[in-house]
């Protein structure tokens, strides 16, 4: 079981912040990334279809015979990790979204939490229920911050367009008079690409929070405990997405950090 | 057949600018529009994908019976005009690209034209060919600008950032020392909502042109000479999507300009 892949889907490219961070965690493991791009964005659309699309993808990446699966779409794990880990006994599933409350159960001294997401993860109050399991009596503030999807699949994530958007958003949440809360989720893969144009709007000490450093270190203790850990000399990836392997690969370089060619995307139909 | 609804479909709510314009010219015939709000956008996506949804929007429409086609969606229009017309033998299709390709040759007089539109209409050059069919010799320049999909989707069509955006993507078409086009075609039915903030980035005089009047004077003069206009007192619309009636209904009703009630959108599947 050891040699076997660890699967990860997203609905798209904004799963690859958090692969980076399991490959930087777990070095000599294989990680097959599967990213819905047929079906992109699940943010903006209803909870019964994100599901059934991150049914689907899990379904696709059990073909795999993987050791682990990774829901590394916040939208799609607050939507759908009881059903997918219903659905796959035996395997372990692990989402983004109780790392990343955990984490922000840690790093919180005031108890006031807010978390920036998608519509459709705020909508779903997924981490409103998390973080209030560990620590009853938290004040969570959550806000859809839409736009910061589209920024950062353009890769518009400083200067002053992204200072504005995020300004936009989060003005009204940290500016002066307001009890601000002193630790931000980003509660969306894709905005640890705009941390900095975040930060340097926000005119009070904050933690930021983003879920893939704590969901590489569960997927690790997993492993560990479970005996499964691989023992290869190096580990690798493979790519597999739904549609557009080009874009795929273009927008996908920027969040892995590490360029991909569009010919190591294998193009599935789910 | 003069009874018969015309369908109207497009990937999500962008067309509904095209609709308004189709039931203003045409205020006694009855619609039919369908949103195909599961897979949107389309403009990021690949051209099979894209030819394979519009023809699956075709077909459904074709279940209501109607005298007429429109292809509300410039990313559909662009890769799939022809197939969605040999398939609905018969039924006259009409497709956004032409309509604005038409408008923009008679609105230039310097011969030089700009289309900003979605990577997928970018990537599919319908445009440049269509205007080069009626005016050879003319010099076009195409840009992608996808960032305005993500902003008025989201409302925030004037301000700080919409004007940041524009500028960003506009100052090296129209800057200073650049022979600068006379003429921009909004390639994308998203584009209207921020004409305003387009036109406050030019520091020229242009003609912006949108192929929602001239896509609804092409219909009335196809309707005219087929002798099919509706004879009704008063027209109607049905709305039909293929997901999250509410977000439809609510982002809807900006880009139509009339309140949309979530109650009257059906969602259907494709």
């Amino acid at each position: 079981m050891s040699d076997a892949p660890i699967g990860v889907f997203d609905s798209g490219v904004g799963g690859l912040t958090v692969l980076g961070a399991l490959m930087a965690e777990l070095p000599r493991e294989r990680f097959i990334y599967l990213g819905d791009t047929a079906r992109l964005p699940y943010g903006t659309k209803s909870r019964a279809s994100v599901a059934r699309y991150a049914a689907q993808s899990a379904e696709a990446l059990m073909e795999y015979g993987p050791k682990c699966l990774v829901i590394a779409c916040n939208t799609a794990a607050a939507s759908s990790l009881p059903a997918i880990r219903e659905r796959l006994h035996g395997v372990p599933v692990i989402g983004v979204i109780e790392p990343g409350a955990q984490a922000a159960c840690e790093a919180s001294l005031s108890g006031h939490i807010a978390v920036i997401a998608t519509e459709g993860t705020v909508r779903g109050r997924a981490y409103e229920e998390a973080i209030l399991r560990r620590r009853s009596g938290t004040r969570v503030t959550t806000l859809a911050t839409q736009l910061f999807v589209a920024l950062a699949e353009e890769g518009v994530c400083s200067g002053p367009i992204a200072q504005a958007v995020a300004e936009h958003y989060l003005a009204p949440l940290f500016g002066a008079g307001t009890d601000s809360p002193d630790t931000l989720v980003l509660g969306c893969t894709h905005f640890p690409m705009l941390t900095s144009a975040i930060r340097a709007v926000i005119p009070v000490p904050v933690s930021i929070v983003d879920s893939a450093a704590t969901t590489a270190q569960e997927l690790r203790q997993r492993l560990d405990s479970a005996g499964t850990a691989s023992s290869s000399a190096r580990g690798g990836v493979r790519f597999l997405a739904t549609d557009a392997a080009e874009r795929f690969a273009r927008v996908g370089s920027r969040f892995l950090r590490r360029a991909i060619a569009p010919e190591d995307v294998e193009i599935i139909d789910l």
